[in-house]
């Protein structure tokens, strides 16, 4: 049984109470927010849990083995690698930190210590997301053509970091999951709409090897929710909208066939192929449910989890080349190859 | 009654025939295609009207007042510059040439002749762009944030250009029209996965005054068939989603509103408002139809069309924008003040 | 403060708890169930709230003024008069009873005491449904043709009641909440797939005075979820699409003109009307959160409720008298003229 | 080469005009309307073809082998029985006759004569539904538990015949093809809102052995269009939507199992399904065009046609029976079993 508290009770921190206090493995032992209204009302749900407004106590405290996460991200950097300092496992909210620096850091600190970092790329839990890494893995595909994604709806506007950060850190997490190749460069163009604010609409193209192209739109600002990404492949495509109840995943077997016949080659180059519909049936458990019955486990057999700090690391570095360009409207940021380590 | 002459009877040349031969002002004189196969066919439909695969015979016929040009783009410069140097009145498909400055040229002959040169925008003349053109004219949506547009299925491959030529346009024409603004920069991403092809996948990111922000998604690879825009602007904004039969147009009573209190400046920056929902009763009529009565209106009174060279030379500038930016890799490619004639 | 105890712990059971615990004018008194399982799953949500598997303690408790009864339909009846019996208020989730005569001893038995009886048709306190009650009592459809509602999913096969008694309570509560009319005569038709086990697909058809039809599909046995109202008016019609995450009701200016002019009668008597579609912003409150504060409103001012044992009684007779009619295969059964007092 | 021509230029017309004309084996003789407005309409399209407003030019034409009848459904019987009798293969639009007795008469006149007649069920042709004939036929639905349709949009009020014999045939030659089974018994409800019309709303309930149950929901005054049929097997079910322009058949992999173990039948009696969905490709060819195909074999080579006077008569016996039971406010109608020679 792993005792576990949890710092910050904003948005998604009450998910986080509801899903270690019904974790078989897990023990809620303290809720701790700064704020008294927001710890007043974990305190009504949970009244024989210990409540505080001092991080401090949860992170002393010897009967915890893992601290959760969940305040603004401003905050993470400092939160994790002080819980990591007293030799508790952490799980992060996403982004992992507000720098790659900050995050490389994290990264040593728990390697060092032989502590388990994960950060909380909640979609990576989900039914969906595991189908589709699955459907990428097994090759079904063919090549990989480009993948696009579309996440937007009238969102709330964040006060310390601009919509990339917010929401293109989903998109980046997925494919992080989902795609073995990593990106080489990234071109993002984006606009604020209040003045000194944070930019609420972002498009980021990302460069890939061998002509794959992937591409995010986020969006504050849209007057319907949509939430869809297309991974287009040489054999197959997939459809994936999160929003759809039952059918998350639909798998079309459409595609191009490319003529290779010399002497036709000024004729017709390209033939098409449609087919059938797949909608798998997906896992329907709520992610963070599984998400941390999986950090439990990791905890427990003291081995990494699929969502590590380099996972996170990576989604914080691509959103730094991400905003770069977006200041510099489009202008092309190379990635650098990873370190060795990384 | 005007004579027309219709020169390629290619995908989109049988419906300029039909509308043509069925438009109250006009008379269908001659149809003309080099290949043998698509003549008979159209002789087949209209037996009555002579055919020709000598685009001379059409435009030097003197019966004949004005020429409808539906070939491939590399014709299109060559057969309107024919046409209009034998004093015929020219309709254009989209988009009006190959290259802006043969565009340049057409005008400046057309002008030269007090000829009507038109090109063919359809969309234009739909009753849904007329009425995001009214909705935008009259002010009710605020101040415009953005527009987005996505356009994408598992579309025909072009042999003679990209999908930027072939599918942007309709936005870019859209937009041209609707919008009084015109951007100042455009940063274009894309790919080939056709070896030696031309790209099919781009996306175009379009820079204007006042933080308007454009962005335009094209797609010849794509599972399903998506053709939708949105508007968003301070007060209202709009759904335009063209594969709706009946509601294409949603018009939203959803903002934020800015908090401009100083002392506030910290707190709550953002308000957000969610209101009714409109679709508003749309004119049904054919845009071909209601484009061909245009074109007749404007050779008999001499007036200047809605999608004249103008507008289409604007539309092909944007284009050559961003294929050079999209070869660039996102390079912001700034857009020169355009000069007074235009 | 209004003490409340809750019987019945199953699938609605903990929804109430959850709102009478959050209802300012409540007070959680206890929760009970004879399943031990269901009982412990409630205290460790609530564990400050007294817990019992005797529903006895909940209806002599001096302490509690009403009480909210969510067993199976079968024990409806027995609770509810034991509790008014003992002078609490009380509200019976949906149907009633399993029986109009006992429905109507309840009635008897709550005027008699001036206890308030409230019955748990939900969807009344709902945001959509309170805004088509609003459009059908401001006259603006015109005159009602028909309503027509289809409730079906891949449901749960109950065992002590038929897919009547268990969906289309919900469909004619609605209509009698939002309707003045009441039915005269009901056909109704349906089947059992299930060896010895109740009807799981019906299909009821209403008729009223004046013309007024209305028709209610439910299905336990479907592959997708449906639910869909359309009310049809002279002048203008509403889609209510309860699935719907925002646009739940459409209000359609569209309809039939009809000519009355006697010479022209054998040409043609109908014209078609198609204007604009409008969907009006819902309140968004949880409909169970405003059902308790009305209640507890009730119980306070003594005043009638919205949904009292006379219009649950009314549904009751309904699922009745369809009930008959299923039985004989479509049979009309008329319904009597309410008594006086109903 | 076949010989055809064709009677009735009204809306549906127009469109075996051009199939047949279009057609390889048939040839386009004359076309035939009473209203010189409608015949000058055809005549300016198939310039080369005769035109006249006699049906007997038709009927005793020589040249013609057969002919096709698209007039209202009151001159179906004289014209079909004229052409019959002038020793001319037949294709009638549905229904094929007012009345099941004088259906009985046209075939008992084909069959004396070797003559094809032949009935424009035209939905048995699409791809959609020769897709679900051979899902139903192939069995791996398990055992049909029921079928339910819904077809209803702001309609053309017809004059000569209520919304039964306009739409509700579509479903009922649907049906008569899918399924081998016959209905036994039928119970309808539906009222006319148009003083003196003919009924514009109605429901089918029909009646098989072994508890299938099939419903049938038409509708010419709903604000929407719906065409959705659901099939309810117990291994899988079917969901036709013929307004999906790409996916109009989804087959589900749900349903229910029983419980059979005897000492468990208080408990739980039903277990769920729930598995992948699948949209198989479908032809898409025009079912206009694919039938008139197969009525240029069915003459060639007299073969018996798909859907022929006995399919047609099924569906006019079936629309009777209902016509009755709705007069009857839903009186269980008795269908007779067929004749041996039916």
């Amino acid at each position: 049984m792993i005792g576990i508290g949890v710092i910050g009770l904003g948005y998604w921190g009450p998910n986080l109470l509801r899903n270690v206090a019904e974790s078989p493995g897990a023990s809620l032992r303290t809720m701790c927010d700064v704020r008294a209204d927001r710890l007043a009302l974990a305190a009504a749900r949970y009244p024989g849990v210990k409540a505080t407004r001092d991080p401090g106590e949860v992170i002393n405290d010897p009967s915890i083995a893992a601290v959760a996460i969940a305040t603004p991200v401003s905050m993470h950097f400092e939160l994790a690698m002080a819980a990591l300092a007293a030799g508790k496992h952490v799980l992060v909210e996403k982004p992992l930190a507000p720098s790659s620096e900050q995050g490389r850091r994290l990264i040593d600190e728990a390697d060092r210590r032989g502590l388990v970092l994960m950060v909380d790329h909640t979609f990576v839990y989900t039914g969906a997301v595991r189908k589709i890494g699955a459907l990428l893995a097994s090759g079904e595909l063919g090549d990989l053509y480009y993948y696009d994604s579309v996440r937007v709806n009238l969102g709330l506007f964040q006060h310390d970091v601009n919509v990339i950060w917010d929401l293109a850190v989903h998109d980046l997490s997925i494919v992080d999951y989902v795609l073995p190749a990593r990106p080489r460069a990234v071109s993002a163009t984006g606009v604020s709409h209040v003045a000194g604010g944070h930019e609420n609409i972002a498009y980021l193209t990302l460069f890939y090897d061998n002509n794959l192209i992937g591409h995010i739109h986020v969006n504050w600002l849209a007057p319907v929710k949509i939430r869809r990404t297309l991974f287009g492949g040489s054999q197959k495509m997939i459809v994936y909208d999160d929003l759809e109840p039952s059918e998350k995943i639909k798998v079309y077997d459409k595609g191009i066939t490319l003529n290779n016949n010399p002497e036709r080659v000024y004729q017709m180059l390209v033939g098409y192929r449609a087919g059938d519909m797949w909608a798998p049936q997906l896992d329907a458990a709520e992610a963070l449910r599984t998400e941390i019955g999986h950090f439990v486990d990791c905890v427990e057999r003291g081995t990494p989890p699929m969502t590590d700090g380099h996972s996170g690391l990576r989604v914080v570095r691509l959103v730094e080349a991400a905003c770069a360009s977006m200041a510099a409207r489009g202008r092309l940021i190379e990635l650098d190859a990873p370190a060795a380590s990384c």
